[in-house]
C-alpha cells in the first residue's frame, strides 16, 4: 500500500429522528443560513423538521441551488452572506446543495473572484461552519471536503478540495429518502457504485484491507440497490444505501491505494454540454473505460470479477467481459440507461467533448495516466 | 442497522518516513513530554528518529509505562507535568503506552482523585493534547478515545472512554514494526481479530457494510498474520496489519451494530490476577464464550463460517463448531495458546475471578446481557 494521510472529522449523526438534534451541534447564538434546492423539502416535511429543531436560532434561507449547482447562483448566496453576516450554514439536501453551500462557505471571505478556487486552485484561508442534512444518498458530500461546481456561463464544470470544508456535522436520517423519485434512487446507487470502482479497479498495491472495503459497498450496493427501489420505504434498506454512499467517497477506502477518475472527469463533460444526470454519464463512461483499459486493469478486474460477481471460471478475458457487462447490466436494471444513444446523442458529439477535456487539461487521466485525448475519443466512440 | 454517532478526528499519518513529519503536527512553541514504554524504542532506532522530529521544541520524556498501564505509574507522569507545565504529549509505543497517555492527559487538569474517571465515571472538562507514534499495532488505541487502565493497589483493571482522548494525530509507520519480539506481533494480530469479533459475532442487524467490512478486516488478519510471522521484514503485510488493527476499533464497524464485550471483561480479570498477556486472555475466552453463546449468536456465527472460513456444508451445529475450532486453530497458528492449563492454570482460579467480575458490577455481559455470573464461570470452567 503507498502512504497515506487520513482525516476525517466530520461527525455522523446516522438514524431516523437525528435531525431534532440539530440545536446540539450547532453553536448557540450563531445566524445561520439553511440552503437548499429545488423546494422538494418543503413539500416531504423534511423542511418542518429542520425548522422545529432551529427554534432558538435566528435564521433565513437561501433556496434554489441547481442539481450540478452554478457559481452563478452560489455567488447570490454568497452576497447574501456578506449582507446579512451569516455564522454558519446548514445544507439540507443531497450531494449537489452540500457541494454547493461548500463554495459558499469557502467563497465568503475570499479576496478576488472566488471562480479561482476551481480554475487556478486559489489558496482559501477560511470558510464558514457548515453542517448538512443529507435527502439524497449519492456523491458522499456530507463525510467529505470535495465539491464540484459548474460555471454556466462558460458551461465548464470543475472539482475542488479543501480541508476546511468538511462538514461540521451530517445528519442521515433513512427515511428522509422515502420519497425520492425513483430516478434519483437510481442515480445516487450508480454514483456510489462508480465512486467505489474508481478507487479500487486500478492496479493492485496489496492493500488488503481497502480491497475488501471497496468489495463490501459494492456488495451492499448490487444486493440492496435494486429494492430500494421495488421497496422504497425499507428503512433497513434505505440505511445501507445511505451509509454505503458515505463511505465510497469518505476519503477510507481510497487511502493507499492509485485512483482512476477518468470516467467522472469525461461524464462531467457530458454533463456541462448535454444536461445528462451525473450518474447518468458514469454509466455510460464506466463500461467502455474498463473495456479500454482491460489490460491496465487485468488483475483487479479478474479480482472484481471473483469477488464482488462470483465469475470463477473461463479465461481470463472471457471473465473480465462477464464482469464488465454485469457491470453495465446492474446499471440498467436499476434503470440507468447505458450508451450516448440512449439519451438522443451520436458519435458526432465526440470531437466537441474531447475539445473540452482538453480545454480543461484532462489531457492524461487514468492511474498511470494513459488516458491521453486519444484515448478519452475510443472511449467516448465506444459509449455511443 | 442501530442509530448511531460516528466522529473520529483522529489524522493519520500512514507510511514509512512519516515520523519525519512531526512538527508539521505539534504546534511551534508547545513543551512536549514524550511518554514510552519499557526503552525499545532506545534500542530500535525509534526514539532516535522521534528525537530528530522534535528538533526546535523544548521537550522530555517519561518512560516505563507497563504492559497494562498501572495508575500508580501514570500519576507519576501526571506529578511530573503538573510541576513542569507541558503542553502537549507525545506517546511512542504501542497501546499501552497510548492508553496510558490517555489517562495522563485527562488527569492532569481533573479536581480530586483521577481514579474516579475510571471507577466513577467521574466527568472530564480538559485534557492536554496529545499524539501518538504507534510502534505495536494492536489495540487501535491509536485511533480511538478508549483506554484501560490498572489499579495495581487493588488488582483492578478497569477502561474509559471520552471524546476529548482522541489522539490529535498518529504516526502509523509498518516499519517500525519490524524489530517486534514475534510474541508481541502475534498479540496484536489476536488482539485486534478479538476486537472485531467482538462487534461482529452477535445478532443480525441488517448492517450489511459493518458485517463486510469485518470481515474484510479477519479476512486480512487470517491471510496476512501467520506471514507476519514468517517474514517479519515484509513491509506490505505489516502495513496492512497495522491498518486492520486500527481499523478494528476505531468505531466504524461497531457503529450501529450490537457489541459484546464479554470476553475482554473477563480476560481483564485474568490479566489483572495473574499477569497473563491481555491477548493471551482473549485467546483463551472467546472460544469458550463462542461455544456457550452459540444460540444467542447463531446466524451470525453461520456467515461466519461461510465467508471467513468458506464453511457452508453441514448442519449447522457442525458449522458453527467447526467455525469456532478454526477460530481456536488460528490464535494456536500465531502461536498464543488458548487454554487456561496451558499457562499453568485450573479450575481453582475461577471462582477468583467470578468474585472480581462481581465486584467490578460485570453480572449481564454479552450483546443480549446473557452473560450472568454464572455464565461466565461456566464460560471460565469450559477454558481449563
Amino acid at each position: 500500500m503507498y502512504p497515506f494521510t487520513f482525516h476525517n472529522p466530520t461527525r455522523i449523526l446516522f438514524g431516523q429522528g437525528r435531525i431534532a438534534e440539530l440545536a446540539n451541534e450547532i453553536p448557540a447564538g450563531q445566524k445561520v443560513l439553511l440552503t437548499y434546492g429545488q423546494g422538494s423539502i418543503k413539500k416531504n416535511g423534511i423542511f418542518d423538521q429542520v425548522a422545529a429543531a432551529l427554534d432558538g436560532y435566528e435564521w433565513s434561507t437561501f433556496g434554489g441551488i441547481e442539481p450540478n449547482p452554478t457559481y452563478e447562483t452560489l455567488m447570490k448566496a454568497v452576497e447574501k452572506i456578506r449582507l446579512e453576516k451569516f455564522d454558519f450554514l446548514l445544507a439540507v439536501g443531497g450531494g449537489s446543495v452540500i457541494d454547493g453551500t461548500k463554495f459558499i462557505a469557502a467563497a465568503v471571505n475570499f479576496a478576488g473572484d472566488p471562480w479561482d478556487i476551481l480554475t487556478k486552485r486559489a489558496p482559501i484561508t477560511t470558510a464558514l461552519p457548515f453542517g448538512s442534512v443529507l435527502t439524497l444518498p449519492a456523491t458522499g458530500s456530507e463525510m467529505n471536503n470535495g465539491s464540484v461546481i459548474t460555471h454556466k456561463a462558460t458551461q465548464t464544470k470543475l472539482p475542488f478540495m479543501h480541508p476546511l470544508v468538511f462538514p461540521k456535522f451530517s445528519i442521515l436520517d433513512p427515511t428522509t429518502t422515502f420519497s425520492l423519485p425513483a430516478g434519483q434512487v437510481a442515480n445516487g446507487v450508480v454514483d456510489a457504485f462508480v465512486h467505489t470502482v474508481e478507487q479500487y479497479l486500478t492496479y493492485p498495491v496489496d492493500a488488503k484491507v481497502q480491497d475488501r472495503f471497496a468489495e463490501g459497498l459494492l456488495l451492499t450496493l448490487i444486493e440492496d440497490g435494486p429494492q430500494a427501489l421495488s421497496d422504497p420505504e425499507n428503512e433497513a434498506v434505505r440505511a445501507n444505501m445511505m451509509w454505503s454512499a458515505t463511505l465510497a467517497l469518505n476519503g477510507l477506502i481510497g487511502a493507499g491505494v492509485p485512483q482512476d477518475w477518468a470516467t467522472h472527469m469525461i461524464g462531467h463533460e457530458i454533463t456541462a454540454l448535454y444536461g445528462l444526470d451525473h450518474a447518468q454519464t458514469l454509466a455510460i463512461v464506466l463500461p467502455s473505460v474498463l473495456q479500454s483499459q482491460k489490460e491496465q486493469k487485468k488483475e483487479k478486474l479478474l479480482q472484481y470479477a471473483e469477488r464482488v460477481w462470483g465469475i470463477s471460471t473461463g479465461s481470463e478475458d472471457t471473465r473480465i467481459d462477464k464482469a464488465i457487462r454485469k457491470t453495465r447490466e446492474f446499471f440498467e436494471q436499476m434503470g440507468i440507461k447505458t450508451r450516448l444513444s440512449d439519451y438522443g446523442l451520436d458519435a458526432t458529439i465526440v470531437p466537441k467533448l474531447v475539445d473540452q477535456l482538453e480545454q480543461h487539461g484532462m489531457i492524461k487521466l487514468g492511474e498511470r495516466r494513459t488516458v491521453t485525448l486519444e484515448v478519452s475519443r475510443q472511449i467516448l466512440e465506444m459509449s455511443v
